[in-house]
């Protein structure tokens, strides 16, 4: 597929594209949405759900930056683990935080198999009510 | 494998157990240290990089704990979900809160495909200097 | 490791090779199959069975391309993408379908991990008899 | 978290519940759901992004059920298993497709690894225009 | 789909069983066959492949079934883990092994994700010819 | 990130990148160690773990590589895949035990999954005692 520019895209795409523009006060959409507009209506799905999510909530954007980006790692995803540091730098990550970030992910999915290679049985105090 | 209590530990593993014991202020370590004993040598750097690297620092305890669930929740995790979301609550996570995580979790799983699907170039800007 | 020519295989693999071009009515395997010889046994076994899987049976060629690439994505594999899309597209496909199939292929591991973070339990209705 | 019966619901989660009973013509709505309700927000984006997404389109919605299958077969979700099988049966699923669905997965994530080992470079043919 | 036992099997399925407890010198198949009877063509083929490699050859079938667990563990088969764990100690595995084999294992999925986070190039010196 | 290389180091970077140059009798260290001093605290305690795990044990060193090999490949991390073969090489793997490895770890793969999508339930002999 190739990705769609502004220029050629049909009114229903250039309206998720001019929202995204004017949230992210940006002047052009990042390619990943260039791509997604191959598929407009999952490309509104899926600017609905981000929109509403990873702004301000329960959890702070950046700490949703770090969250998208430890995820990105775990999956291998080249493009979200760039897109996202950039967006987790630009709402204040810094280099000590992101080494932090790193070291955690990677002591998680070393924990998760060999708690899974132990088949550890729950603990009755982690059980949830 | 079976777990190892206290009572019938080796030292090296004692000296272990005393120090989660310690740290975390609770009268028995979970089960995950009791099945991780017998391999006395991974216990100890285990131990020892996660007491450094969920501890205060760059990022603060309760953000590394949710991180640590997303990449759980990623990798299926079930023990691993809930010793950390059990260790989320005590450093102050709420409903709301976890509820946001897993929204995050998934949109991140989704999106780490649909980038992956279109095969996405990264955009310049957010190519690391 | 190194592709295997033609020119430079064993009968064994040639076999396979042969098999493969007039199955397939082409002049040549595909990359895949020149470092698979690299290992003639699992060459053979390999061949055999996507020869006997992938064909016409209980679902048409086209579905099992598109549930092939649904899984590469899942995995992430380029090369697994790259050459059953194009078997897809050989078979019918088109942008439209593809498109909808990365849609579908996002949103799964998207409920795979909602599904996984909330530890919903099967609903009676939905057990196997 | 808990499920979230109707009768507790708010009327933001109530109406996505009526849509899905209305659209899918069901007395209940199944257990995701009602997990899912813990997230008001992500649930209306949800339910509205595989309203779309999972009824007729290019793909017939009997396909996207299999495609859905084997992603979660591919990441283990026993949920999305179970359920997506019982969608699939609903919508003509015979015990052959899904036997060969699962012959197709299982072959996928075989050659997604050896394609992954071998570091196979795509063939000129393969690379999309 | 439910098991399939030896005395309701097609004689196309017998004869896979029956090589099975030859090779194996087992009375009965485990559960993995009975289950994987269900598709015939994929029981045959599957069989056959794990027939050849899984015996001896450059690699000893020790090795290989420590092999089999690790990727197990990293994908979370717990039948898979159960199975080949008792191949394993059934061709001389022992608890030292399988813990030093968990502790690799573990490394493993955690620097995987840290190379993966870093973006670390591979070095000149580790290039295959 | 950026390689922090041996003249730029810390003191405390620079005592681990010694201990890696006289354990591996090598000039300089590779990649993977540049990067990581970027987190001294992780550099450390990684280095610590796979210095004592990756040696001599209950298995023997190049056991322990064609583990990690068997497992960056499931992951898809081509730095691992290239720094464990080099190292496996280097403690007498041949291209014919690489080839059974990638043969058994694509083959685990597959059946992990089949396991997986018949929900087969352990048999009573694989269980631990």
């Amino acid at each position: 597929m190739q990705p769609i520019e502004y220029r050629d895209a049909s009114p229903e795409v250039r309206a998720v594209f001019d929202d995204i523009k004017a949230t992210r006060k940006v002047e052009d959409v990042n390619n990943f949405w260039k791509y997604m507009a191959n598929e407009p209506r999952m490309l509104a799905h899926l600017w609905g759900s981000l929109k509403e999510m990873m702004g301000p909530g329960a959890l702070d954007p950046l700490t949703k930056e770090l969250i998208y980006i430890a995820v990105s790692i775990t999956n291998n995803c080249p493009y979200c683990m760039a897109s996202h540091t950039a967006g987790a730098r630009a709402k204040g990550a810094t280099d000590a935080m992101l080494n932090e970030l790193y070291a955690v992910t990677g002591l998680a999915n070393m924990t998760n198999r060999l708690a899974n290679a132990y088949d550890v049985p729950v603990d009755e105090g982690f059980k949830q009510k």
